[in-house]
């Protein structure tokens, strides 16, 4: 059944999220089809977090196991709103780990190389085995106590489609000058009220302004690793983004994601090039 | 010309150094080729951060730009000694980023698929730009003034490759208990007075033991992604290893490299599996 795009819920009677709508891809694979509604856009096209995730979406129907456990994405050039085709590749269907890439092309051009490891995280953490924390959860205050960030502030769609809780305003939504301190801590969740998983992880790490717009620039994404450590419980997801080093116009940005019992479940760092 | 296996220094008169015999690969491309000697092995066959400097000494032959400054790399199959073949791939080549992939094929079967992004660090070093710096060097004491590894410690060939100057010894060297710490702060360079370079960083961030033995288990490599973000000068490197996050069977490993001049010139992280 093709997915309903109008935005109503669907004739089933199960509420269709936004991300669930454009994330939707047709075909029997190995190439598959998509459409980037513009609804996901960062400042630069369509956000790089987005792409991943429906790579990821894409990597899945053809991967043996069930769960994105690391995926890497490489982008080539900027999306824009459209029909996209995502060619997708078993590069390997192991014992335990699953290997899969995925090429994302608008226009005939390619946006994105995207490649994944799938396996089972229920049956891995059902082996049980050594636990070793280091903690470095955010301390945050409950949500409704935290600041709210405006959807248009940036001008960004991507903003409409979240809601941020962060425990001060960044300095372009506060109407102040750069801290200099490029680190973001926040509370997250989809607005329209669907549940953090696996596959929409690629996107919530890349999908707040960057932290480094703190040091008074902006970037764009070169490469994207995630690490997707944990199903993620429903409920607000607890987030720190930090970049600590910027020099030669490149700088990486960390971004760590703990769920509503206070589990790490993704954890991923980017490399990104200032632009402005 | 066909590289000098024997070790012996080279018939020009410049001195053939191990790592660079290891990785000289041969042929016009895209497909090289290139010979596992069974000297950069980890416990489990030939060192994933060894196969990654490979293929990205292989990428560089057919990208426009000269320096690194991402690569990914996901982890198939274990290698071994003997000869493999190394497809590669141009995936773009943009203005100011270009863009490469490698697959590493032994006795015809994938063990790494790595992608990377090439570009001009010393053009964009002169463009100059904004900086932050959040430190975090490891405060170490003189290479002389810390402690040795014995290179045949582990059983692994590899450590006969480098120096190891850590701050304290890991407890298998030591041979005491696991100190449930796993984080590693040592010197490191090649033991046979080759320089360190952008090519051989990717090795560099893999080539000690798991941070993860501290806490009493061993682990093979998923993905390991490296940012390359400066030249290294001469001289020793500085380096962290430390691993915060061990549950259901995953663990990351993060490796953070300062050159001699306490310049950052490699931030990289890896997901493990833990194998025993």
């Amino acid at each position: 059944m093709s997915p309903d795009l109008s935005g109503n819920p669907d004739p089933s009677g199960i509420e269709a999220f936004d991300f669930d709508l454009a994330t939707a891809v047709t075909g029997e694979g190995p190439v598959f089809g998509a459409s980037l509604d513009g609804r996901w856009n960062a400042l630069f096209g369509t956000n790089g977090g987005f792409l991943l995730a429906l790579a990821t979406q894409a990597i899945s129907k053809v991967m043996p196991f069930p769960d994105p456990i690391v995926v890497s994405g490489f982008f080539l050039r900027p999306g824009s709103a459209g029909p996209v085709a995502i060619s997708t590749e078993v590069i390997r269907a192991g014992k335990t780990t699953s290997f899969g890439q995925a090429s994302v092309l608008r226009d005939g051009k390619e946006v994105l190389r995207a490649t994944a490891a799938f396996s089972d995280l229920e049956a891995a953490a059902a082996r049980g085995g050594p636990v070793h924390e280091a903690g470095g959860m955010p301390d945050l205050p409950p949500p409704e106590h935290c600041a709210q960030v405006p959807p248009a502030a940036l001008g960004a769609t991507i903003a409409e489609r979240f809601e941020y809780r962060p425990v001060t305003l960044p300095h372009w939504a506060a109407g102040s000058s750069p801290s200099s301190n490029p680190v973001y801590e926040l509370w997250m969740r989809f607005a329209d009220g669907r549940e953090p998983d696996l596959v929409s992880l690629p996107l919530f790490v890349d999908a707040t302004a960057p932290a480094v717009m703190e040091v008074g620039v902006v970037s764009t994404t070169i490469e994207l690793t995630v690490h997707l450590r944990a199903k993620p419980a429903p409920g607000w997801l607890a987030c720190r983004v930090a970049t600590r080093h910027l020099s030669s116009g490149y700088h990486e940005e960390d971004f760590d994601i703990w769920d509503s019992t206070g589990t790490l479940v993704a954890q991923s760092r980017q490399l990104a090039l200032i632009v402005g």
